[in-house]
């Protein structure tokens, strides 16, 4: 049994803000998470949780101080999880561009070294990091969620594992990861550089896993701001995802905001949407 | 006229949030602030506004990332302008401890040196910066809140100008600050140590200008977590500032929250009921 650290613990609203860290056997290195407990979970009782994937840069702060999901989860009762963008440390492989290394993962697991030591975050967040918090906290559903390069970890997990997640949304995603600049320089460090790698690099773009599994929720939710320099300069491409979901006949509202950026402004300006979305489908699974 | 520099502009829910800096002629320094504009405020109407004062340590940055006031002054249509701690910078003067130096003004205007070059933070806040929002921005009344040290100055500056201020609140506020460990410190060196400035020192107290000022406001509203090691080991002292109300008889709501810390996680917690305070004396104001 994975030992957890509680690392800090804030009462907010009616509710506990705790941060927990972890060895894990899958990435070789202590991992931190934030967990946002509602007192009925405190308590012990049963609630529908939201996984938040961040995006690059970010640590479990970024959302945890900036997006403002507590209240409405305390309102709801809802537990809402934010694990880490990738291992990280002095013993941990690191890269000067803020797209590669520590920050950076994509959520994929790296097979070049010498990031297949540790970037095995793939793995991690579908296995050994779902298991530990389902085992670990009173959990009755998981909704998986996420920013931009976590956008593209939430709908790429959402897809991939049906059976883990009864709902996915995604603010901002990379929605085409192995064709934008930032993914096509950290896939040719994790996966290598040669042909065959290249193509494999696809399988893990948001549009192809949608493609590949097919319908398999009643709705997704994905929000845009539209004045947010990285979709207007084609790092996003929500109209990929919009085109992919369509194809499959899977059911997709896909918003833009006039006015908004990429930053944590935008995300907190919607975010009571994405909890509420999650809620319905916890409500909808019973 | 003093110019202002827009160094940032974030489109949050409806509204605007704004960073500005410009030139201080009482600080002798540049001065950085934040300032969420809703967007009828954009569009030129006057709205009721809030000003924060932050405590130690902080910039702009914590309330305006951390609090989450931005949804609710969207809804209400109220401005809320955060200005800095102190005059920061290499040629400024500073110190070590947290509590000393930039970050740590007291909202008070120092008299000895290093200090008195820069740290006159008093009368830039009450004077200067006061008269600069209200020339460049469309505000009908000003209410005044802050946190800690910031608490300190929101009870200070209200009862010390209450033709300034229409209304008044605070957030786990230093009540009696010459008495605290750390106004201690901080006065010795911006007031000097000799036994008359330390009689003086008192004026600043918020207890003490409240008692000298008697009743000014319908109601203030003080909110204390229980759990807040600052208050529990007597930095803040509420009960003093509860004695001073009464003996003057300014009507105080004064709330002890069970659980709760000096964090963000409490400061969020309670700033809709603070904005909803202001808000309300902004109506009756007419």
């Amino acid at each position: 049994m994975t030992q957890l650290t509680l690392t800090s613990n804030n009462r907010c609203f009616n509710g506990e803000q705790r941060y927990y860290s972890h060895q894990s056997a899958v990435t070789n290195s202590e991992m931190s998470f934030s967990i946002y407990l509602p007192d009925e979970a405190v308590a012990g009782k049963s609630c529908p949780a939201i996984l938040y994937l961040s995006g690059l840069t970010c640590s479990p702060d970024n959302v945890t101080h900036k997006a403002h999901f507590q209240q409405k989860c305390s309102e709801l009762g809802m537990i809402f999880i934010a694990p880490d963008t990738s291992p990280k440390g002095e013993d941990v492989a690191n890269d000067d561009r803020y797209f590669v290394g520590q920050g950076a993962s994509y959520y994929v697991d790296a097979t070049e070294q010498p990031w297949a030591e540790n970037f095995k975050m793939h793995s991690y967040i579908a296995d050994e990091f779902y298991d530990l918090i389902r085992s670990q906290f009173p959990i009755s559903s998981v909704g998986i969620t996420g920013h931009s390069m976590g956008g593209h970890g939430a709908i790429m997990f959402g897809f991939k594992y049906p059976s883990k997640f009864i709902s996915v949304s995604a603010i901002a995603p990379v929605c085409v990861a192995s064709e934008s600049d930032w993914g096509k320089a950290a896939f040719s460090e994790y996966f290598g550089q040669d042909s065959n790698q290249q193509q494999a690099w696809a399988q893990f773009d948001a549009v192809n896993v949608v493609e590949k599994a097919g319908k398999q929720y009643p709705l997704i939710l994905v929000d845009q701001g539209a004045a947010d320099d990285f979709y207007i300069d084609g790092y996003l491409r929500p109209e990929a995802l919009q085109q992919a979901c369509q194809k499959v006949e899977q059911p997709l509202t896909l918003r833009y905001h006039a006015g908004f950026d990429h930053s944590y402004y935008f995300i907190q300006t919607v975010i009571e949407d994405h909890i509420d979305h999650h809620y319905n489908a916890a409500l909808s699974h019973g």
